[in-house]
């Protein structure tokens, strides 16, 4: 058990300067931030000098740093920085959901291996404890389902979407001018942001190791607003959500859009807050719910890490060294397909096709498909559908 | 660390049942059952007979029992069992907030002496894991105020006047034929569960441990169909709320029926489920919902607390260490009270009178007062004042 922490911090973006100003600001007397690894020598920064360096080796070869902070974007250079700093036998921290869901199994071995622990507690929803409370308050309990609402991004766009129907182009250029969209904004609004934090989270919640490749994504990029105007009249909100279900047929999950019931909780959590909602045989059904994104609540997950160090702790894992579920695509979801034009709803075929109709101009149809033939057909579809899962 | 857990159980009501069945229904191999000691040797109980005792020394004199479960409900009894059992080095989990409250210190510093973990999480809102997360996500943040909705049956009552307006005592009578609702519910309505746990609370999340003595309680006895009303009509839902506050002058605390805007996520929180809502310097704001009671839920959060003793868990009370907050009960609450008869609302004496007005017969005051002079001038009240806390 480390009796003090010396960190080596990499990145200093939105999460690495959160945590360098938390760590100021709580000033641990066990904790020291002792080097800073960035990448452009030539932008300014308002910390001081003396803690800055450009080369990886400062913190992967100083003997005296115990824990690597990766907070950096770049999710191959993560996974090679992460890499070594295990090998070094240092206990890693990291946000980077995208190289944890590329490289879970090697990682979470390596770290096995080398007896050391590797935290990211703050790649799933920012500062709420989804992994923490799924390894230690339902480790034993019986999951049947996950939802979750893992992208700010695409949450913040469909609220205001709800406030006002208008096309997503406008308001994506204006979340993009109000900081709550990237300039490229294809990994959150297209669903694989909250894909790799599925792939994460459905490790601790089920033991099932997915790759990216096997899991559905689709995104919210094609929604219109007669689509929300479809889901107003019959009293749902629309969601991004990262869906997973047990049940004695295995594990079905995917990113998807979903029409949710005004009525129910997941509807409430509006803008960039982002939430889990889980379902267990014990427990029954919690929410928690928080802010997922934004420098400083994302370093709150950082630090909760960190001073779990002390406590020499390392995720248990419990579901997939018990009984890990299988998973399974042939699940039959119900689906919404829309467009403008009748046309471009053929290439995708339901198994079951229960309705179809039109609000105002746009066409559409719901219908049942299977997971993986929705995949399938999806990774061939040139059209602009928008594909929303509904309830059963 | 234990390898192997032997668990002593007293009581077989609701929690004590729950846990027996969830333990059959998981069998883990490291955990066994072996005693359940119970009260009553003429009751009729559908489980092995071989199991049961009459005896408490059956559990706190076997050397082979490392785990003593403390799951009945006389407070004082279970004081008395579960220091002898701490006393004899064996680990206890319980779920009774009232001797907890009643017997913190004593009872945490004989734990943290013996070198044994002493753990309750099913104490505090069931299922929810409240206690876990301010101690893991939350040891070294800055909380500023914590809201608690903990009591079930108050907030069954509650969610029931709110769909149809009517006399307390008709909602009351209904739910104690429902089973929502003790034969007394004095507890549960007038406050003192509640407290309890806002005092368990209160030293996890700020460091403060006070006596129920010290604190407010006021309960929901005295609601009437003309409070909601006035609820209503001003878009407000009343929910019973252990309320904490933290601020430079020190930490406000206690419980009362609250006017909470129909906007706020608690008011969402309708019949038997409990939420905890965290306000944190850097983590921001935080929901955590879920079944706040029931025979299953709660023996939930029983397990996960017997699990963790494999991992030698056991509360760091980082806030009570690093920096606890000063209790304050002079800091001003905005307070609304009303009474069929004017003259009932003369004994509660204002600092500030802000507002007077009636509710078709109903007659009400609001103003402001000191959370002490408040509880001075409960204490000396005869008349059936329904006292609430408004909004700032």
């Amino acid at each position: 058990m480390p009796q003090q922490i010396t960190i080596g911090l990499f990145g200093f973006g939105s999460v690495g300067s959160g945590i360098y100003h938390v760590l100021k600001r709580k000033s641990i007397s066990k904790i020291h931030l002792k080097t800073i690894v960035v990448k452009n020598p030539n932008k300014p920064r308002s910390i001081d000098s003396s803690l800055l360096s450009y080369k990886a080796e400062d913190i992967l070869k100083d003997d005296s740093i115990n824990v690597v902070l990766e907070l950096i974007d770049d999710a191959e250079a993560a996974y090679h920085i992460v890499k070594e700093a295990l090998k070094s036998k240092k206990h890693v921290v990291t946000a980077n959901k995208k190289m944890l869901a590329n490289h879970f199994k090697e990682l979470v071995s390596l770290a096995q291996n080398q007896g050391v622990s590797l935290l990211y507690e703050a790649s799933v929803c920012g500062s709420i404890p989804v992994l923490r409370t799924l390894e230690t308050s339902f480790a034993y309990d019986n999951l049947k389902s996950l939802k979750v609402i893992s992208n700010g991004t695409s949450n913040y766009v469909l609220t205001r979407l709800f406030q006002k129907p208008q096309p997503f182009k406008n308001i994506i250029t204006d979340a993009q001018k109000h900081g709550f969209a990237e300039s490229d904004p294809t990994l959150d609004i297209d669903g694989w942001d909250s894909k790799f934090k599925l792939i994460i989270s459905n490790y601790h919640a089920f033991g099932v190791l997915n790759t990216p490749e096997e899991i559905l994504n689709l995104g919210i990029r094609y929604v219109k607003p007669e689509d929300i105007e479809f889901a107003k009249e019959k009293n749902f909100s629309i969601k991004l959500i990262g869906h997973s279900n047990l049940d004695d047929k295995g594990l079905t999950t995917y990113v998807a859009p979903q029409f949710i019931p005004t009525t129910e909780a997941l509807t409430s959590v509006d803008f960039e807050n982002n939430a889990v909602q889980v379902n267990a045989e014990f427990a029954h059904e919690h929410l928690l719910k928080g802010k997922g994104a934004g420098s400083i609540p994302t370093a709150s997950a950082v630090l909760s890490d960190l001073v779990s160090l002390f406590e020499d702790y390392s995720y248990g894992y419990s579901k997939a060294s018990q009984n890990p579920a299988e998973f399974n695509s042939e699940k039959l979801v119900k689906v919404y397909l829309s467009s403008y034009h009748r046309e471009d709803l053929q290439p995708i075929k339901f198994k079951t096709e229960i309705l179809c109709g039109t609000q105002k101009n746009l066409q559409y149809k719901i219908g049942k498909i299977s997971v993986k033939s929705l995949q399938q057909q999806v990774a061939e579809l040139s059209s602009e559908l928008f594909i929303a899962v509904f309830p059963d």
